[in-house]
């Protein structure tokens, strides 16, 4: 079944700069089935919108083109993609948000004229996206290329230490980090024990809890998040400002 | 005719874990209609959610089923339910958001196997009611029980004194009671009078409006809000901020 | 193609207040396709609200009618009205939140019983929408009127010297004046060069870029904004809150 489905995920935070994308969508393809990932990106924080993409576009049905504008760049040289996945589009900035997608299997370089020099989330992107989930091919508004623009975290595990980063910090105040539930297991933690963080020139010994309410609101605490990947949490509080952390912060775990 | 639709209420202000929900939504029942209520619930806040859910849900048409997360419980013990009345159904954490219903028929707690442990509302919650918007029944997913957790407003009319609550705080800084227009109207207070009322140790003379425009910016009035429960306001203000008052703090109205 | 398309632009924020309005339009018009353009409208803020309807709305396809909500009068006497142009439908109060459409073919105001005198929203406006988009004529609920309210601007051009004024600020802090490309080219200001600029008492020298990332991040420019109008920036900055500068401020623009 054809789905009809465009989502969107921008840092507009919820402004009439996405209902005029809308509008373009529904003009070009008028059976389009709009969705609203997020527009709570924080403004310009590529990161943070690169992982909004990949714990979230995922789960859509096959066919659904995902749009995505978070573009400190918009106007200048920087390039637009396309990005085909096995079963999706992506369409966005090629700055690093579609970072973390891990089954690209072709990417174009969008050669598309744009109305206006500030706002290629209307211009650019809204139209094109419209175009594909219409029955356009990639091809028809780009060329093929070989690279993109990717964050690569940094990882290692070297002698029962678990080497990582933060990936981003939540609208939760949870700090995500790119430690794996499998990495801790190699080092022998599991849940209900605890684990050793080194943070900012500091160690701390954290509980790992299943859930957020397992602990006492206030309590500083390790959980797996729902992507998997640890995360340091404070129970109906925000982490992110009581550690005063952002993403890309070097960490350290041990037993 | 059947309308797939599927309401959204969370805390989850928007993010991509709204559209994580949205996803496995789609992908279980390709038909479906998401509507978003809101998700700017004060995270945490189970009272606000519960007026949100009576303000809001009993609008939508028969069929449709009201997912709510405000879940600070998330992966303990705390009970996941169904509720079924007349017209809707409503699935979410069994922790008092669903207080305020007042037509319920039947409850079901769930019975339902996680993929994680701090993220029902996309493990549990939306794909029960994809589940059940696409067909299935209740009982599919949890068995029948007799109780489920609500918030218990006080209330007492004694000798011309209202007793009530604040019931919670809305986003423009409003103040709703649980006094109810036809309440007052047993003390004899009527629009255009004014009425007294005690809260926090202090007594103070407050008009009672027809609505909001009728004083000055800045004035502290009283109205009948759009539920038909007394209302403290600031004319574009924000009477919460004012009076420091939060859901659950006491008062008394008198003539 | 009859598109059943409904938007809405309020200041409610995103609560409750709006799942309310939808569930009232899918209750009167089940296939209604309820679009979300903005609800973080600055509470009461006309001219922004007015600017929003004008840079979002006309993107839509034919058809649509679109729900205004940014209501300070709200059961006062202030007249609620619908607005017909060539393509679109608008209702919404009459306090100047349609002044800067362009195309106005008749002006309906409207006689309607409202449920509630706090939320016309829910009891006038989402109703009237969703009976226009099903098949109602404006006739129906009003009666041809002459007049509207609207925001006039100021603007000139007087010897090489264009006053204008700020129409309003966007969410990212640009601050949007109402001087168009147009007047900035019959006084020779072109990209790449720099403006001159009078602004609360005080000259700048200001370069006109064709987008934000020609500047460096802090750095106070002007670009061409996405309807063509001078806007002030920072990039990735917020220009209104460095210049402490809010709608209605008026300016001059020289070489």
């Amino acid at each position: 079944m054809k789905n009809w489905m465009i989502t969107l995920i921008t840092d507009f935070g919820a402004t009439e700069y996405v209902g005029a994308m809308k509008g373009i969508i529904f003009s070009i393809c008028p059976k389009a089935r709009i969705v609203d990932i997020t527009h709570n990106i924080k403004k310009f924080d590529i990161r943070r919108a690169a992982y909004a993409v990949y714990s979230s576009c995922k789960y859509f049905p096959k066919g659904t083109v995902h749009v995505v504008v978070v573009d400190p760049g918009v106007g200048t040289d920087r390039r637009s993609i396309i990005i085909k996945t096995e079963e999706h589009l992506y369409v966005g900035p090629d700055n690093g948000v579609f970072s973390f997608i891990d089954d690209v299997k072709e990417v174009y370089e969008i050669e598309y004229p744009a109305k206006s020099r500030t706002f290629h989330g209307r211009d650019v992107f809204a139209p094109i996206a419209a175009y594909l989930e219409c029955g356009a091919s990639p091809k028809d508004y780009g060329k093929l290329t070989d690279e993109y623009i990717k964050i690569v975290l940094k990882k290692y595990i070297k002698e029962d230490v678990i080497g990582g980063e933060v990936i981003c910090v939540d609208d939760f105040g949870n700090v995500i980090t790119n430690i794996k539930r499998e990495d801790l297991e190699k080092i022998g933690v599991t849940y209900g024990g605890s684990l050793k963080m080194r943070l900012k020139g500091r160690i701390r010994t954290l509980k790992l809890l299943e859930s957020y309410g397992f602990s006492r609101p206030g309590d500083l605490i390790t959980v797996i998040g729902s992507e998997d990947y640890l995360e340091i949490s404070v129970n109906q509080g925000n982490a992110a400002e009581r550690l005063k952390i952002k993403g890309g912060e070097e960490l350290e775990v041990f037993k």
